[in-house]
C-alpha cells in the first residue's frame, strides 16, 4: 500500500507543477498588461457572484458521500482554480491560431469560469471514482475539447460566440456521463456512497448557493442584464416549487426527498440559460422552468430503474438529471421559440430561412452532445490506462486516499 | 400509517398544482413584457442580497431544533418561491381592484421578497408543528392580509406606501404567536425541540448571513440607499455587542448563550427598520440598537418564563422576542422621532398637527399589530380543522415525518 | 468553580458596557451627520464583501479546534463589532490630536473593519487560550497601537496613508505571536486541541468565504479597482493551485493535509495585498502567488518542527505561515519592486534616491514588525496578570467554560 502512496506523490504534484509553470509561461509572454485591461468596472460584481457559485456553491453541492467531503470541496477548488487558468491559457493559443483579437482581462476570466462549469459537472458524474491524476488530465481535455466544439458551432454554423458558452451544461453532463462508462463500479457491498443527513445538509448548503446566483451566472455575458435576470429568476421559482411538488408526487409514501428536491430546484436555471436573454414573455420562462423540473425529477425515476443499470452506468451525484436532461430541453426549447420568433416575423412565409434556423440551431445541438459522448468516452479509455493508477473500487468514496484524516473522528 | 402518508401525498402535490397553475395563468395575462421592465440596473445586486438572506440567511437560522434540519431548510425556500409568486398575484390583483398602475418587475419581486419575510417569521413560530398543507395556506392568507393591512395603512393613514412594508415583522412576529397559541403543545417529555451545538452551529452560519444582509434589507426600497445603510449598521453593531453583554449578565454562571445571543444580534436591524432612512445622527440608531437587544434579551427572559406558560403558547424559534418586541420598539421610537422632529421644526407650535403626527403613526401601528393577532388566531383555527390533517403532537419536530431519511443514520 | 464563573459575570459584561457606553458618547458627540457621508453609494458592495469576509469568512476559518466552535465564531463576531466602532473612535481622537480633518463615514467605517483584520488574525493565534476579557483587552491595546504605527510610517516615512492599512496582516500576525508566547502551554494528555473532519469542513467553508472576498478586501480602498482586483485573484489562483501542489509533495505518503492546503490557498492573498495596486504585468502577481504558498507550505513544517518547540510557542491556528510568513513576503517584495521600477525609470543613474525609496520602505516593513513584536509581548505580559482571570490550561479550548452547552450532546 505504502508503495502506492509514494507513486501518488510522485505524479500529482509534478504534473500539477508543470501546468502552472506552462501558464506562468504563458501569462510572462501572452498576458495584456493590467492597464489594458478590464474594461467596466462594474462587471465585478457579476464575476464574483459566479466565482462564488463555482467555488463554493458546486463544491458544497457535490459534497453528497458520507465519507468525501473533504475531496468533494477540494478537488472541486483544486480543479477550479488550475482550469480558470488553463482555460484563457486554450482560448489565447486557439485564437492565435484563428489571428483573432481576444478581448483582454476580466471578460477571459469569466469566460474560463463559466467554462469550468462543464468540468464541474463532469466531476460530479464521477464523483469518488477519479483520483487527482485523473481529474486534472481531464480537466484539460474537457475544456480543451470544449474550446474547439464552441469553435465549430460559432465558425461553420454561426452561433453567436457568447452564447455557444451556454452549451456548457450540456457538454460538461454527457462528457461525464461517458466518461463514468468507462470507469467500473462500485463493489455491491459498499455502503460509502450513501449519504448522510448531515452531508446532504451540506449539499442543501451549496445548493442554495448555486440557486441564490444562478441569474449572475446567466447574466454575465449577455449585453442587457435585465431579460437574463428577470426571466432565470423566475424559471429557477418555479422549478423549486415544481421540484417539491413533484417529488412528493413520485416517492413512496408521498415524502419528500433531499436529494431529487436538489436536483430539480436547479433544473430551472440550467433549461433557461440557453434562452435566457431574448425571452420576451415571463410566462415562458415559468412554463420553462416547469418542465425542467419535471423531466429532472421523472428522470431521476427512469434513469436508475431502466437506463443506469442497463448501460452499467454510476452517476454518483445525479449530473444526468441535474444537468444533462434540463439542457437537452434548453435547447430543444431554443430551437422551437427562435422558430416561433421568425415563423411570426415572416407570417410563415419564408419557410426556407425558417428551416435553415432550425438546422443551424440542431445542428450546434446535436454537434456539442456528440463530441461530448464521443470524446468522454475516448477520454474514460484513457483515464483507465496503468499509468495513472486508476483508484482500486474497494478505495472509492473514501477521503482517507487522498487526505490525512484519522481513522477514529471520521464515524459521524 | 401509510395510510396516512399517502393521504399527505394527495393533497400537498396538487395544492403546489393549483397554485403554480394559477401564477402560470396570472404571468400569462398580467405580467409585463420583460421589455417594459426592470428600470435601474443597479438595483440588482440589493434584490440579490435580500433573496441570498431569505432564502439562505432564514433558512439556516430557523435550524435549531435537531431533527429538524431537512424541513427548516427546505420548507424556508418552498415558502419563499411559492410566496413571492403569490405576492406579485396579490399586489397585481388588488392593485386592479383599486385601479391604479403598479411598478412593474424587478421592484415588483423586490417587494414580493420583503413581504415573504413576514411568512418566514411567522414560520419560525410554528416550526416542527405545522405540516406542509397548512403551511401553505398560512402563506396564502398571511399575505392577503399583510397585503390588505398595508393598503389601509397606505390609504387612510397616509403612510408612504414603502414604509408599510417595514411593519413586515411585527406583522409576521404576531401573526405567527396568534397562530402557534392554536396549535396544542408538544407532550412533556419529548425532547426532539432541543437544539445539538451541530444545529446550532448552522443557525449562527444563517444568522450571520441575515446580519451581513440587512443593511440591504432595509435599504433596497429607499430612495437614497446611504442614511438606511450606515444606521442599520451601526444599529446592528450596538445590538450585537449588547447581545454579549446582556447575555452574560443575565444568564446562570455568566456564561453566554448562544440563543439568546442570535435573538438579540438581529434585534437592531428589525428596530431600526421603520427608520432607518430617516434618522439624521448615527447616535440614535445606536441608542435604538442598543434598547432593541436590551428588549429581546430580558424579553427571552421574562416571556418564556411567566407570559408564555400563562398563555400555553409555544414559540418554537423565539420570535416574539427576536422579531416582535424589537419591532414594536421600533414603532414606538418612530412615532417619538417624527414627533421630536416636526414639534423641532414648529417649535412647539403646531401642537394640532403634531397630534395628528402621532395619531397616524400609532394608528398605523395598532391598525397593523391588531389585524394580526385577530387574524392569527383566525388562520390558526383554521389550519388545525380536520381537513388540513395536523401533525400529531409525538410527531412534532421530527424530519421523518416528511422527508425520506434513514433511522440509523440520523442519531447524531 | 462556581466563584470563578461569578466573577466572570462581574467583568465581561461590564467591561463592554464601559465600552459601549464610550463609543455612543463619542458617537453623540462627534460623528457627522448621516447627511455629509457615504460619499460614493457604488461603494457599499465592496464593503459589505468586506464585512462579510470578516464576519462569517475568518469567524468560520477560526473553527479549527472540535470543541471550541461557538466561541470561534461568537467571540470573532464580538470582537469585530466592537472592534470596528473603537477602531473608528480611536481614528478620530487622534485625528483630532492631530488636527487634521478625518474622512467621514462610510470610508472610516471601511477602515476600521480593515483595521480589525490584525485583531481577527491576532486571536487567532491565542484562538482557545484567552477568555474573553482579555481578547477584549487585547482589541484596544492592538488597534491603538497598530493605529500609532500607521501613524508613523505615514508621518515619518512618508508612506501613503492608504497603504499603510496593508501591513495589517503583518502586524496582525507577529502581535499575535508575541502575546501567545506569554501564555502557558496545554497541559501534555490534552486532545481538546485537535480537529475534526467536521470541525475542518466548517473551516473549509469559512476559507472559501475568504478566498472569493479577498480581492474586494484588496481593492477596497484602492482609487483605481481593476488592477488590486485582477493581480488578487491571480495571486490567489496560483497560490491554490501551489497550495495542492506542495502539500502532497511534502506529506507523509504523499496525502492532501487539509490544514496546510487551507493556509496556503489564502497566502496569494495576503502577499499580495501590499502591492496589488501598483503591480503592471499579470506573471509578478502570479510568481508572488506562487512563492507565497510555498513559503507558507516550508514555514509551517519548519516552524511546528524545530521554531515553536524552541520558542515554547504554541499557534494554535497556524497564524505565523498562514499570513506572518507571507506578509513578510510581501513587504519584501514591495521593495524589490519598487526600488527595480524605480531603477528602471531612472536607468539606474538615480542611486541615492533609489537608497532613500528601499530605506523607507525597510523602515516602514521594520518599524511595524518590532512595533508588533514589543508591544505584543508586553500586551501578553498585562494579559495574564490576576485580575483578568487568565483560563487554566485545563480549561483551554474548551466552549463549555464559555458558553451553555449541555455536555451529553457535544460528544460528537
Amino acid at each position: 500500500m505504502s508503495s502506492r502512496y509514494l507513486s501518488f506523490r510522485c505524479s500529482v504534484p509534478w504534473l500539477i507543477l508543470l501546468l502552472q509553470t506552462l501558464l506562468l509561461i504563458h501569462s510572462f509572454l501572452g498576458f495584456p498588461g493590467v492597464g489594458d485591461i478590464y474594461s467596466p468596472s462594474s462587471f465585478y460584481p457579476e464575476f464574483q457572484d459566479v466565482s462564488h457559485m463555482v467555488l463554493f456553491g458546486f463544491g458544497f453541492f457535490l459534497m453528497v458521500l458520507r465519507r468525501y467531503g473533504f475531496s468533494s470541496t477540494g478537488f472541486n477548488f483544486l480543479l477550479v482554480v488550475l482550469g480558470v487558468q488553463c482555460s484563457v491559457l486554450v482560448e489565447d493559443l486557439l485564437v492565435f491560431l484563428r489571428e483573432q483579437q481576444n478581448e483582454p482581462g476580466m471578460e477571459s476570466l469569466a469566460k474560463a469560469v463559466v467554462s469550468m462549469t462543464a468540468v464541474v459537472i463532469s466531476t460530479g458524474a464521477v464523483l469518488g471514482k477519479a483520483n487527482p491524476v485523473q481529474l486534472i488530465v481531464m480537466t484539460l481535455v474537457e475544456l480543451i475539447i470544449f474550446y474547439v466544439s464552441r469553435c465549430i458551432n460559432s465558425k461553420f454554423l454561426q452561433v453567436p460566440e457568447k452564447l455557444t458558452l451556454m452549451h456548457v451544461h450540456l457538454f460538461g453532463a454527457y462528457f461525464g456521463l461517458a466518461l463514468t462508462s468507462r470507469f467500473p463500479g462500485p463493489p455491491p457491498g459498499l455502503d460509502k456512497n450513501r449519504s448522510t443527513p448531515k452531508s446532504d445538509l451540506f449539499s442543501v448548503l451549496g445548493t442554495v448557493f448555486v440557486w441564490v446566483f444562478w441569474p449572475s451566472f446567466n447574466s454575465i455575458l449577455a449585453n442587457s442584464k435585465m431579460e437574463p435576470v428577470l426571466n432565470t429568476y423566475l424559471a429557477l421559482a418555479v422549478s423549486a416549487v415544481a421540484a417539491f411538488m413533484l417529488s412528493a408526487l413520485t416517492s413512496k409514501d408521498g415524502k419528500f426527498r433531499m436529494s431529487q428536491v436538489r436536483s430539480a430546484l436547479l433544473a430551472g436555471g440550467v433549461a433557461i440559460s440557453h434562452t435566457a436573454h431574448r425571452i420576451q414573455h415571463p410566462w415562458i420562462a415559468m412554463i420553462l422552468g416547469l418542465l425542467a423540473s419535471a423531466i429532472s425529477v421523472l428522470g431521476s425515476h427512469c434513469l436508475q430503474r431502466c437506463f443506469n443499470p442497463a448501460l452499467k452506468l454510476q452517476d454518483t451525484s445525479g449530473v444526468h438529471f441535474t444537468f444533462g436532461l434540463p439542457a437537452v430541453l434548453g435547447a430543444v426549447a431554443a430551437v422551437v421559440l427562435s422558430a416561433v420568433e421568425d415563423g411570426i416575423e415572416t407570417q410563415w412565409n419564408d419557410l426556407s430561412s425558417l428551416g435553415y434556423l432550425i438546422f443551424v440551431d440542431l445542428g450546434a445541438f446535436c454537434q456539442t452532445i456528440s463530441t461530448a459522448l464521443i470524446t468522454g468516452l475516448i477520454t474514460g479509455l484513457i483515464l483507465n490506462i496503468k499509468l495513472l493508477k486508476a483508484v482500486h473500487v474497494s478505495k472509492y468514496f473514501d477521503d482517507q486516499f487522498f487526505w490525512e484524516v484519522s481513522f477514529q473522528t471520521i464515524s459521524d
